[in-house]
C-alpha cells in the first residue's frame, strides 16, 4: 500500500466559458468537480497503475463532503453539462479514504477555462483552520497508517493552523518506522522538510531556485542532496526532469516537446516515481515513467487526467542520459 | 406574510483577490459565502424592513444545503478569512424558508473583487435541471402559500426544465387567489408573464428595451402597460426610477448621483415597491422607499446589503416628480 497525505485537500472545480474577460459576467457553460490536493492527484494516478493506495489529510464541511463522495467513486464529474467521465476512468481502482472530518470547510480551487484556446485563470481558496486538537488526532491516524505503507508521499501546501515544520515531522515518523518518504511541497515547509532528510524531494524549477538560490538545476539539486534529501527528482516543465540520487544523475525528457495543459503534471511524475521506487525499478526506469506519465497527463484532455494509451506509447521513447561523475 | 418566489435560487460566493488577471494563478484573500438569487435578496431586504416574509422556489445538493443553513442565519457569513458581519445584519429577521427540495444541485456564483477598485467580475454557474414532476410539486406548494399572502413576487431566471411561461402560470394562479404579484424577470418568461397580467413589472432600461423596441422609458412603460401589466416600474440606474401606473406616471431618483456597487440595488428596489404596496401607501411614497434602498445598497461596503442609516437619511431626500397625463 502506497500512502499519500493531503494536509490542504480541495474541491477542484473547473468552469468551461468562451474567455474570460475581467469586470464582466460569464455564464458558465459547463461545471466539472473532482477531488484535488496534489496527494489526492497522486493516489488516483498510482491508483490506476494498479496500486493500492491510502489517501490521508482533512476534509471538512459540505465541501469535503462533496470531496469525499467523489473520491468514493472514480474521476471527474460534471453536474451539469456536459458529461466528461472518460473511458479510462472506468478502469480506475479507487484510493481509499482514511481522510480525517475537521470543523472546517475544505477548500475550493475554481479553473476558469477558455474553450477556444484551453488558457486557464485559477482561484485558489484559502485552507480551512486546523486546530491543534485536529493535527495531533491527524498524528495518531499518520502514526497507525505508516507502518502499514511500502512508501508515503508528502504533497502539496500546509493549511492555516498547521505548523510550518509539519512535514518535517511527517518524514522524522515515517523514517522512525522504517517506511520511504518523498515530498512535494515549496517555501518554508520544503527548507524544513529537506532537513529531516526525506528519500526523495520533487521540486519544479522555481521551488529548487528558492530553497537553494541557484537557478542551474544540476548546481541546485546537488546542494539540495547536501542539505539533506537523500535523491532529488527536479521537474522541469517541458525539459523533463533532472535526477540527483546516490546511485547517479540523470536528466529524462519526453521524445517531442507536446502542448496541452500541464495541470497535474508534477502530480503523475510523483506516482510514476512513488510506483517505480516500490517495484524496486532502477533509477532510468522510475524517471522514464515519470516523465512519460506527466507528458500523457499534459496531452490528456480533461485537466489532471492521463491518456492511459499515450502513456503506453511513450514510455519506451522517453530519452534517459547519465550524467559523468562528479 | 409576503411571499417570493425564487426558481433558480444561488450559492453566491464573493472572492476578494489584490486584481483578477486572466491566465494567472490567484490566491483568494477572502471567501464570503451568501444565499442568492433575486427572490432571496428581495426577501432578505423585507425581513430588514420588519416584513414576515417566506421564500419559495427550489434548492438541491450541497449547495442547497448551504443556501439553506445561511438563510437560517442571518446575513453573509466568511467562512474563511476576516469576518464580514456587519452590524445592521444582527438586527435582521429571518425569511421563513418553504424551498422545495430537488435532486439537481442549486448554482453557485462566483463574483470576484478586486481589493483596490471593487470592480467585480462574475462566474454564474447554469442551475440544475428541475423535472416535470419537481415542478408539479412546487405548484402545488405554491397554491398553498399563496392564500395566506398579502403579495406575491416572482424573481429571476427560470431553471433548465422550467417551461417558459411558468411566471405567466404562477401570476394567473396569484390573481386568480386575488393576490398581488409582481414579476422581476427578463426575455421571454418576462414578456409572457407581462400578457398574464401582473399588478407590477420591474424592468430595467435592457429589458425594457428588449421587451418592447423602445429605449425611451416612458414610451417603453406605457407599451409595457398596454400589453398587460398594470403598473411598470422601469428601474433606471443612477436615474432612480420611472414609474407609470393606473394613478400616473412618476419619476424618483435619489438626491446626488452616487457611486458604489449596484449588485443588489434592483432586488432592494423591488423589497421597497411590495413592502409599499402591502403598506398601501401612495405611489410617490413607494418609489421613495425604492430609490432610497437601493441607492442605500449602492453605498453599502458588502454588496447587496443596505445601509439602514443611509436609507433613513436618504429617504426624506428622494425626489418624485409628476409627469402631466399623456
Amino acid at each position: 500500500m502506497i500512502l499519500t497525505v493531503t494536509l490542504n485537500a480541495a474541491l477542484d472545480i473547473t468552469y468551461r466559458t468562451p474567455a474570460l474577460v475581467p469586470h464582466t459576467t460569464h455564464r458558465v457553460d459547463e461545471v466539472v468537480e473532482r477531488p484535488g490536493g496534489k496527494g489526492l492527484n497522486v493516489a488516483r494516478v498510482l491508483a490506476a497503475l494498479g496500486h493500492e493506495t491510502v489517501v490521508t489529510g482533512f476534509a471538512g464541511g459540505r465541501t469535503g463532503d462533496v470531496l469525499r463522495e467523489l473520491l468514493g467513486g472514480c474521476g471527474p464529474v460534471g453536474p451539469r453539462g456536459a458529461g466528461t467521465r472518460s473511458r479510462a476512468d472506468a478502469a480506475y481502482a479507487r484510493p481509499v479514504d482514511a481522510l480525517l472530518p475537521i470543523s472546517g470547510a475544505t477548500r475550493r480551487t475554481i479553473a476558469v477555462v477558455d474553450a477556444a484556446t484551453g488558457d486557464t485563470t485559477q482561484l485558489n481558496e484559502p485552507g480551512p483552520t486546523v486546530s491543534a486538537a485536529e493535527w495531533r488526532a491527524f498524528l495518531s491516524c499518520y502514526d497507525r497508517l505508516v507502518p502499514g505503507a511500502e512508501a508515503v508521499a508528502l504533497c502539496g501546501s500546509l493549511p492555516p493552523g498547521v505548523h510550518v515544520g509539519a512535514y518535517a515531522e511527517l518524514i522524522r515518523r515515517a523514517r522512525g518506522a522504517g517506511v520511504p518518504v518523498l515530498l512535494d511541497t515549496s517555501g518554508e515547509p520544503l527548507r524544513r522538510g529537506v532537513a529531516a532528510r526525506p528519500d526523495l524531494v520533487k521540486p519544479n524549477a522555481d521551488e529548487l531556485a528558492l530553497l537553494t538560490g541557484s537557478r542551474e538545476p544540476l548546481v541546485a539539486a546537488r546542494d539540495t542532496r547536501r542539505r539533506g534529501a537523500r535523491a532529488v527528482v527536479a521537474s522541469l516543465g517541458p525539459d523533463g526532469v533532472l535526477a540527483a540520487t546516490p546511485d547517479g544523475v540523470w536528466r529524462a525528457g519526453p521524445p517531442a516537446p507536446v502542448r496541452g495543459n500541464p495541470t497535474g503534471a508534477g502530480d503523475s511524475a510523483v506516482a510514476g516515481l512513488l510506483s517505480g521506487l516500490v517495484e524496486r525499478l532502477p533509477w532510468p526506469a522510475r524517471l522514464s515513467r515519470a516523465v512519460a506519465l506527466s507528458t500523457a497527463t499534459v496531452l490528456a484532455p480533461v485537466a489532471g487526467e492521463f491518456d492511459a494509451a499515450v502513456y503506453e506509447e511513450l514510455l519506451p521513447r522517453v530519452t534517459v542520459t547519465e550524467y559523468p561523475p562528479a
